[in-house]
């Protein structure tokens, strides 16, 4: 979390902890801090405060959009790359009778935007296809999406988690309907996010009590977070291109690096991509021994989504890649952040190759890929 | 907030900021860190830690325990108390074929547990009643009905938003199935709260994603909430006796000097309330204006709830206790809290003397009480 961004909260979590709700002047002092932060947020994305809804996060926005849009019967249409707080809302609309349709990629992950025009009709209630993948970092073609959607009047939802704050994004160009939001993935606090819904747009609210946020979001206003998240908007805003830059240095030094490797493979889309992100393929070692030997030398990855690594289950965006089992297991995500510097790109190529080294020594598939003792 | 949950919560808005579902040291000790605050308020509440799910707050906890038991076609018996956040829930069910039966309750807000035991039958998937009411402060029989839903086996859930850390409460000398609890009403931050679900208890999940939380509530943890609203439940359990008597002794104090104003009534049960609830009802004065006054001399009060305040709806808590409507506009909640002291207490009685003429000297009432100018 940005150092400024705390700053800025302190105050929400000491003498100002008034309830928005409440009508005295610590109530009105909440409110002013919320609404400071909704514009905020609407200015990264282009979009205007009366379309911004609070949600405790990514998940909730995501839940929100896809539980509170889809009329009785209607069809959705995703993609086979979703994050799983798209594909588990799916599995339960599909439960509750709905018919979901999911779009195929290629090897780059990107998804098939042809397959999207063949199968929407005007049975379809709302296509929701993500912005960019949270594993190999490739970025849908969105506007292409959005507007084959506004010719079926079909309403478009689509989870920026990972982009927004990270490349520029201006909702009246790219022409989505729903657009999910997280704040910790911009240097904000956990537990806080937002649902861009355009004006004009119907939903129904998701958690039911007390009408706050107009009635689209029952609970009290988490306030402190808020703020922090709003800060954290501001920050990606100012500095948007510089972080981008610095980023991408960071990453392509990675990329050129990590590329010397015998037997290793970058994917994801070489162009369309976050400039945070690089996924490698190390064949004949597994991505969680991978993760552990880093972690010894103080480095932190992840094999998939790090929501999903707990469940050991394999990562459904490289099976729907085209990826084989083998090349799934020796998948390594790594993404640079603002606070990384080139010594620790340089220090991580060192160490990834030492331990990719020692893996590959004592790998069931040395002999298959002639690896060095 | 207190001080020590902030100081508790820094570390993790800094330098330890991991999602507990990474597999690497930031996510250890970011895990390491929601289950020590799992097991502080389990601590609080008499249960086990296993049967403490996080959410973000009581009005998700509220939805999730609704939505997430009721068998299909189920009744479910709630009382005309309930807050927004389990009433809104109901109304919802309600319009997806579910049978709601309200209990009535008597002058002092208590439920009537005879037309429970009337009313319940095998059909009844769930019964939810409040601890203890928000605006009023009545504490319902709870152990009453719990055994009243065990002898038809039926689930009992109870909001206990505003009674946990303000009385003893043991889940298991009570027992409830279900019980619903926020961090900010006992000094943690806001954004974050949990629902305890006694072990064997089926419940579906209300959240749907990457499946923390075992399962039941996806999304990222709100780490730095979770270890604040532990450390506000391990504060609340050391010191329950002492805040106990020094919120009680105020509110007796107010209660007492306040009633010494003409045409007031004391409202809720007399023996069977929060310790720092007080409400009244001055009649011929708008609760309203009274709390403007009020905000004017910094004395923050409420006339219903502050969920629903802004929108104006009469209260229908006081409805339900069988009051008129002048009654219902003529009332106000006072609340005391842990930091207050008996200069605070006598500068509101004085404040509230005086505004409380004021607006009587102008009231539309004021010949029909024969208030004096």
């Amino acid at each position: 979390m940005a150092d400024e961004v705390l700053q800025e909260m302190l105050p929400y979590l000491k003498e100002n902890f008034g309830n928005p709700s409440s009508i005295h002047r610590f109530g009105r002092l909440a409110t002013k801090a919320v609404e400071t932060a909704r514009k905020r947020i609407a200015d990264l994305i282009g979009a205007q405060p009366s379309e911004i809804l609070f949600t405790s996060g990514g998940t909730e926005s995501n839940n929100t959009a896809l539980f509170g849009t889809l009329g009785k019967n209607a069809t959705l249409i995703t993609s086979s790359i979703e994050h799983d707080a798209v594909l588990e809302p799916c599995k339960k609309l599909e439960s509750e009778g709905h018919k979901i349709i999911y779009l195929p990629v290629d090897s780059s992950g990107t998804v098939d935007i042809e397959k999207l025009k063949s199968v929407i009709t005007n049975e379809t209630g709302l296509v929701s296809v993500m912005y960019a993948n949270n594993e190999v970092g490739t970025i849908q073609p969105i506007q292409e999406i959005a507007q084959v959607c506004k010719q079926h009047h079909v309403l478009f939802h689509t989870d920026a988690v990972q982009a927004v704050g990270k490349i520029p994004i201006k909702v009246s160009d790219l022409g989505v309907d729903l657009m999910s939001i997280s704040s910790h993935k911009i240097h904000g606090p956990k537990g806080v996010g937002a649902l861009y819904i355009r004006n004009g747009v119907k939903i129904a609210p998701f958690v039911l009590g007390g009408g706050q946020e107009n009635g689209l979001r029952s609970g009290t206003e988490n306030v402190a977070n808020i703020v922090g998240f709003g800060k954290a908007c501001q920050l990606a805003k100012e500095n948007l291109d510089s972080n981008f830059i610095h980023l991408k240095n960071l990453r392509d030094t990675l990329i050129q690096n990590v590329s010397e490797i015998s037997h290793v493979t970058i994917n994801g889309h070489r162009a369309n991509r976050l400039p945070n992100n690089a996924h490698f393929t190390f064949l004949g070692v597994n991505g969680e021994d991978l993760i552990i030997k880093l972690d010894e030398h103080g480095i932190a990855a992840s094999t998939g989504s790090a929501c999903s690594v707990k469940t050991q289950k394999a990562s459904h965006v490289l099976a729907a890649m085209g990826f084989a089992h083998e090349q799934i297991t020796g998948s390594l995500r790594l993404t640079v952040g603002l606070t990384n510097n080139i010594e620790e790109i340089e220090k991580t190529v060192t160490v990834l190759k030492k331990v990719v080294a020692e893996l590959r020594s004592v790998s069931p598939f040395k002999a298959k890929y002639g690896f060095a003792n």
